[in-house]
């Protein structure tokens, strides 16, 4: 078999079967097959595409390239959650208590990143003592102690998938819904998932920008999944404007604690009983969405769902005062609100921009050596629809300098306002 | 300006300046752009094609990232032409004289290449002596003394397509009209010609399959020549069958000899009169196509032509004693018939195949590596419309060895047979 023949193939459109597709990965990933034709086959991928079948085996050959985490030792059907990223959203904090709450073990592995506000990793460091360098063996015994545990990522999971992005990064090739489908399902898959519950963010403030992109790209994940016999569903989750009002780690933290609470921003909560409802579904703890959303709204009003996001974080050596005391979460020296220059309803909210004032605050990363403030970042005081008043605050800003006239010209010059009310975009898109 | 942006914008379908192109081929060249940037562009390329203005200033870049020969010390036009390459084609050795004889300097540099024979190089190769390593002074003062030389590439040319040549025929990007056009003409604008007559092959035996290919190929040559400012034209011409009857090094020396005596295969002498033409024409040397023939005949006619040859032969070292007995080429020690398996109608020769029993038999170079034997080949003994017995000879091979039965077998499967007379194709498709 010869790469240059596997390459013209794709590009004149004749579909690979499963052994070219591994002979790819394999020689890939130890380097037998080089950088240039890599690159130039995936390529051709980006103008030919992929049918399912070829982004199934191009999923698994990624998968079977490094090592797998083995979550048979956990009762019960493991149930992960994937976001495709946006601006403020903290669903993970919230949804894997809730959703454990009712019983559905859940073992995440999550990462940093780079974006706006670190990961959810970063989010949970905020918490004082908190840490997720915990062996395989503890996690497992965690979930089934407690149902609920959450680390970085270990061992070395999907190689092929870390070697192509990297590639593709570098020539114009990270735009093909096939390559984004199949890079996101192997992570999921080699982290042990038996089903995947995907969060595809839609709007300015999303990886797709477009709402037909984000089906598409939510079609091409809920094929591999099924294809490869996972249960794989997905949801369209508007972001347009930032999910919630908090956009930075302790911030959103605390934001996580209050939805716990019952008492979390409307659009957030409600896109996490739309996410946890597919995963009790999913996990099969419930029979219709109405039975789930009844299942997480009793686990809110009795406390269990902040109660075992205490118990974690315990678990986890962190402060698990905090859930009772948000005060005890990083606090930025400086509060300064971004006032309105002229009164009248917000109309739109350019949540990418908002993202970089977020960052120029140092909520995130631009580069894996950055370092982040846990304690800075926004919180936004008025949302699409909503009126406000010339000289009103738009949004505070918890920062770790008085100099922070940057981010409030991006926040003044991307949060709109119209003299007409506009309204509210819708939260779920599709589901 | 970053390389990753280039190759997007490509992909996207935006229109490349003449900066951005520069900064590609010099980046690629001196090794600040990696392989695997340029491939992603040339399968983006492949996709999106390019602008004529796009292939000039790729022609150029390469053209300019490396040495040119500068051949203003020699008087007139200098008019060189290529050839797509096919089957038996043996125009060089003879328009190289035909077209000198007439007053149009030609300063040929030729290449070796890989193929069903070797390059002119080779060819001329097989007359005893001579030689085609002389240096550029040389070269200029024979032009200069006797209207025509010809030598090996010498210098560091176009080193860009080189190098992209390397990288295409391992990335599946060979077969794009831009980058093939693109790659022909910087080698001839290198080589300092001022005019330019490219003779573009279609059909089986030809680079280019089909009629529609072969003439977009020879529209962006000839399009790219005119943009940067050098008289370029085409012509089509046929290689569904092989040119002439001699397929091999010294059977086309020996054939060449013939056509310059008058007594040449009507296909490769018309397609003489035809290019031939067409480069009277560039250099100003006729006013018509007509005149031009005329002049041409009269170079045959009167043995202006072949004395010419003959004193190229002379210069360059060699016995030129072969234009008068060419007995004195290489001889193949065994001449062996290839029968018809039944009578009727040749109605098709697939050039392709018949040059890969030339192959067979040594008379070509599959890698840089292989040694030739100059004296081995075919002879054809019947074209497309010709009528043979059961019995008679489809062809002669000329053979170092007894054992040509795999030869034998390619040509009588792969000169088809038929009942009904097939007309010849036409030998000039456009001009």
């Amino acid at each position: 078999m010869r790469m240059v023949d596997i390459i013209e193939n794709k590009r004149d459109g004749i579909e690979l079967n499963k052994d070219e597709i591994e002979f790819f990965v394999t020689g890939y990933t130890d380097g037998s097959i080089p950088d240039y034709q890599a690159s130039a086959f995936l390529m051709a991928i980006y103008f030919k595409g992929m049918t399912t079948e070829e982004q199934g085996y191009l999923t698994m050959a990624m998968v079977e390239s490094g090592d797998q985490i083995d979550l048979s030792a956990i009762e019960g059907v493991k149930v992960d959650k994937h976001s495709t990223g946006g601006v403020g959203d903290t669903t993970t904090l919230i949804l894997a208590p809730l959703v454990a709450a009712c019983g559905v073990p859940i073992a995440k592995m999550s990462g940093r990143g780079l974006g706006h506000t670190g990961g959810t990793l970063d989010k949970l460091e905020a918490i004082d003592g908190f840490h997720v360098e915990i062996s395989t063996e503890q996690f497992i015994q965690q979930v089934n102690d407690l149902k609920i545990a959450v680390i970085g990522q270990s061992g070395n999971l999907t190689p092929a998938d870390k070697k192509l992005y990297a590639l593709r990064d570098v020539t114009a090739t990270v735009n093909s819904i096939p390559l984004i489908a199949s890079s996101i399902m192997s992570k999921k898959l080699a982290a042990g998932a038996d089903a995947i519950v995907l969060d595809v963010k839609t709007g300015a403030g999303a990886f797709m920008k477009t709402l037909e992109d984000s089906k598409q790209l939510a079609d091409a994940m809920t094929a591999i999944g099924n294809e490869v016999g996972r249960n794989t569903s997905a949801v369209i989750s508007d972001m347009s404007q930032p999910l919630g009002f908090a956009i930075g780690n302790a911030l959103e933290v605390k934001e996580a604690i209050d939805t716990l609470q019952g008492k979390g921003p409307a659009d957030l909560t409600e896109l996490c009983f739309v996410l946890g409802s597919k995963m009790l579904l999913a996990a099969n703890k419930a029979e219709t969405e109405e039975d789930a959303r009844k299942q997480l709204q009793n686990v809110i009003d009795n406390g269990e769902a902040l109660r075992l996001f205490g118990e974690l974080i315990k678990a986890q050596d962190g402060n698990e005062k905090v859930i009772e005391n948000t005060n005890l979460l990083p606090q930025a020296p400086y509060q300064i609100e971004v006032p309105a220059i002229e009164s009248g309803y917000v109309s739109m909210i350019d949540a990418d921009e908002i993202g970089v004032a977020a960052m120029l605050l140092g909520a995130g990363r631009a580069t894996k050596e950055d370092v982040i403030d846990l304690a800075v970042g926004i919180v936004l005081r008025k949302k699409i629809g909503d009126f406000v008043e010339k000289g009103e605050a738009l949004a505070i800003l918890h920062a770790n300098t008085e100099q922070v006239d940057n981010s409030i010209k991006l926040l003044q010059s991307h949060m709109h306002i119209a003299k007409e009310k506009t309204a509210a975009p819708p939260l779920i898109h599709a589901k």
